[in-house]
């Protein structure tokens, strides 16, 4: 687990228990145990077994988590997803967290599974971006993939995007792009974001590695696309719906990132059983 | 501000700077200023201004931001929420997560007022519940009393709720409520959750602060909140919906407790313009 | 233990060892191991035995720690404590922060069970203060719980105190609960601090669920315990002595709170003996 | 202010304020300003004044703190020690953690006078001992400075002191002097127990820097300093009293050290005035 | 400055202060101001001002730097790099530990530019490794660049690099480089290393985009560089010489990647006076 | 392990992994095990293999590791210096780092370990500075030890060394050591420096512990010693070459320091075979 989905989970144990359960240590003698499943309300993806296993482990290293359902697995009402077996106060004190992670991150991959079977088999890849949960992108970055769909760059480490802003600083695409090579290294890529087709030339002239068609109409895109010719990868950017994704897969673009993929999932319905 | 949001905001802007924003870190100059705006791109209720506000600051202590909208004010797309001035660079980079705080955040207050509105001079409140996202606690708790709503505990620390578990291992409701009550301050209240009517009579008996009652039919509520008569307090748990919730608050319940307040609300959409 | 009490444990252990102890490392061989106890030097209650344990631990999870006398009981003179095996090293590192944990939380907890002892099975709560060592909080009030006391608040978190300067800003008594009201969780109470018999009724009206009777004289706190008749718990607060715990507790007020309880303890005299 | 400090101070904070203080944070506007003093309640020396001050500017970097009883000063009942001024929020949030700071390490300093005061000009060195209160090492020792006592080694990483399990490890007090001369600085000093004569040989011939007179009656004391004759420095160790010091101090000992100058000091009392 | 450099210099404040510097905290008084200078004693590169200067903010927010001689100016003996001016006592306590940084961030950035001189114009990227000093990785890659050299891959998280475990476990290289492909962001590049023929056609059917040839003689690097043509990039790895540097630059290879340049770099001369 | 060095490898291996090493996680299954070693590729003295074995059991627990040579022993190229067996995702994340502590530190006893041959055996201490590699103090400082010499104090905490700015502040040498000796430990010792014959006699008079002979010709130096003659220890500093060691050696000081054993030493070279 990374360190900063580590602090993430400790976060939300501490913000949650803080100086104590003062139920569950007043009530639950120290040595009692006990065992609970996690069990789906609804039909759901699952994703996030690991952290919401964390939640327990975390709280007690002995505790013993099985994972019934796996990340990526579908499972209807009434499903065992996980079972927990430990002291009763870390089951107690844990099981808010633990459902609020994975009821989340399942609803995730849950969002992200339908469009990706929308676009299954087709020559594009659907990304997420940036649009992520403070502190949890890692995390929402694997729901992502279990759902089906690919990743953008994690995060502003690891991959140029050149915007206009940049450009601006520059002096134009082609020294922005010839500059940034300079300090970057050889295994990131550099994508520019354009918004017209004189940009279009100009970002192929500085041969960036990967073009952003922004906010141009389908009929542009696909224009776009084939003044390219593969001479970059392209990208399309925007909230999906069931109704524009076919339509921007068969634009010829190589990559459509949304947002939305992460933004406007909903938490899922799953609850503890003791 | 308290040290848990500290701490995820600090987090959030290190998953996503990392080691540095290679665009911007290699394209703009140190000393070079800008300023922006956040506009909303659709009608909503802000929440989040000084979470958004010190992502910025966070980077940059001499960044200057203005909030224009305040946490509370309805805005229309196009409307100015905070405007900022300061290092570019710390705006490029701060850019993305104090969107998505701010999205997140005025999504919750915007979702709750719809609510709120609905009960709004009815002798009754609706709460929210333990159902945050993990990290956010203090915040999503803040934009639930933005949208007019109110807060149940803030987590296992400032408020008893007995639940069945805790029964069983204690020998009762009485002997529950009894303990914990020589354990816990005077200032902090005791609530117990119960499924029937034998039940409410045991924790009336009590002398429980609140009662909860869990799964019962409406009808069943009307009828224990007969019982109870102003006893204690007395509260209904579950989903809220358009249909339902009027219902409930027509039973006499003191209190109608929902996670979806938080669960259930999406992103609204804010952008960022240099 | 919560994440505050191992914050300072660390921090405790940190501040004696630091970047090490060059007596114990440059002389003891890394897989000497030992035991060693903890052992009463004068008569008195124990309590803190899971902070001194833990003390050892964090320096030797394998150290094995076996609590001969739990916190409540009452030891004598060579009564053994605790008993310690491991590493030779982490007895010898761990000692002294132990003991400082185990002595002064033993010395609130036996300072504590005289008073409890005085008031016992009068209808009065005798509690405690935030007059608490920085950094000690959770640790001192479970002691006072040890010693037979009971806990007033644990912070400014989890229940409301309405002093002077509140309700000068609010304009009132009454408009500062009704505001706060709208604010907090239904689970917590409000206190509010009066000093005459006008704001005792502008208190009771507020409808405040506890009322501190502060700097009254004897017959006045009687007077004004005549006039809540029971519409609110009262409270009075002061250094508690010999003589005057008595008198308070016959006064009819529900609860005495009294920084002395933590703030005037000193530690008892334990030894570790290898 | 070394890390540690800084440290608890953060820790002290976050345990008292938490999440928030929802009788300030709910009633005090944030941009309410006001001012505050610290005053004497009883004849004190004061200690603890950056600590303390610190409380509030860690709160509000603006609050401005002036010291008027700087540490060391003596004060009566009335005095003011500290001003404070800045915002109201901060003021009242962190009033008790300054006072809680402020009356330990001043009650300290005042303790300690007493001693220092009654070996004031004598060849002796009175010093404090690891017998801290956990967390607070840094402060108490340098309340007893101010209070005219010196100190002891500051922890284990400062100073060598070699005791009977060190030297039953080693095979003697020699092989543990000459073994423990090869990896500690040539600028840190090594100290050896003994507890008889023959010990007290051994010591002296191994070369130590200072003698531990561990455990002797005062006339063995007596003669023992008779016996190292200036060839190393000597030191006694006890619980001091009115008493027994001055016995002490004529034995001819360099050094009395007495973990009851810290392990036995009350808080005094203070009290802040808005 | 990112989050994990800031951390490593407050660890280097941490450790060399500790509880404070006990010369300077007991011999110059807190008001105390004075200046100082940073001078070569040797012809260096400069590097690391940023950090040097950072010892001293942290200590002391209100210390003035100057930087004299900025990253990538040659310097001679006697030559002013930084001054700073400030508290005196943070000027004396962050002087070793700026120097310490100084001296070997301008030593890698002196030893880097005589290779990145050799290769200068020539179509090759002289390049490091993930050989840096732990905890230093940000500034020595930084230090690099300075020197005139180019980056590799940041860390593990930004670069793919197949190495003979990865494709052992994953049943081939082709299989290899497309399973990662899924996973990763479209912005990231694949490097394969092969170490025979064989393995370079299965690499460069694989559709890696750069290919290290690893442990090759100089004839077969040349062939394999004839082979791949241009339809990937090519990499050589070693440690450089003098002898060996323009030997590999003129093998047609894109880029030389060598661990010397951070690992066997020295410390330049650089002092403090004040 | 003291907690700075335990800080710096986590921090270590947080430079390294972030948010995931994105070949191995993606190509190798989490149950994957396997087994490495590292071995020497050149002769060198073995120095830092527990901080090596850390950097794989922090990251796998459950790692076995098995210490062929431990610190202080000589091997030769292709000797087995450490074994490790565990997850192979831990193996491969865990390598680069390991092998970058076990070099640097292996090279700085390789290094010194020359130097402390020269003098063995006579009248005199070699130590080392505060000259070290900012984050490593302590594990550079053990390197140096095992190397075969010794250390001049650990840091600015452990031992006074007056110099220059101190004794102009606290005017003049004798006023500058009479003024410390009040407020540190009788367990450490002041050393004063000083550079001609007046501030010897000055030093010597106020007898400080140790007196450092800055910049004084060989021939100033003996004369200094003479006149020192025992009443307190004299050291000489500088960068030790192999030609004015052994003369350093020779003039009868009893320490010589020489920031060029941590300074100047460079990493040998070690390998990992899995």
């Amino acid at each position: 687990m990374d360190a900063i989905t580590e602090q993430l989970i400790r976060l939300a144990l501490a913000e949650d228990i803080g100086t104590g359960d003062i139920t569950t240590d007043f009530l639950i003698p120290e040595g009692e145990t006990g065992d609970g499943v996690l069990v789906a309300k609804e039909a759901l993806m699952v994703a996030g077994t690991a952290t919401a296993a964390a939640c327990f482990t975390f709280l007690d290293p002995n505790c013993r988590v099985e994972v019934m359902a796996p990340d990526g697995v579908r499972v209807q009402a009434g499903d065992v997803i996980l079972k927990v077996e430990g002291s009763l106060r870390a089951l107690l004190k844990g099981e808010r967290t633990a459902l609020n992670f994975l009821q989340r991150l399942s609803g995730i991959a849950t969002h992200v599974s339908r469009y990706a079977e929308m676009v299954k088999g087709l020559p594009v890849r659907l990304v997420d971006t940036r649009k992520t949960t403070p502190g949890w992108r890692v995390l929402e970055k694997q729901a992502v993939r279990t759902g089906g769909a690919f990743n953008h760059r994690m995060a502003l480490y690891d991959g140029v995007m050149i915007k206009d802003n940049h450009i601006a600083v520059s002096g134009g695409i082609k020294p922005a792009v010839e500059t940034v090579r300079k300090f970057i290294s050889h295994l990131v890529k550099v994508e520019v974001e354009v918004s017209n087709f004189e940009e279009l030339d100009e970002a192929l002239e500085s041969g960036a590695d990967v073009i952003m068609l922004d906010n141009m109409s389908m009929e542009d895109v696909k224009k776009a696309v084939g003044i390219v010719a593969g001479r970059a990868m392209t990208e399309v950017s925007g909230n999906i719906t069931d109704e524009n994704l076919r339509i921007y897969a068969d634009s010829g673009v190589d990559v459509i990132s949304s947002g939305a993929l992460t933004h406007q999932a909903r938490s899922v319905d799953i609850s503890m059983r003791m």
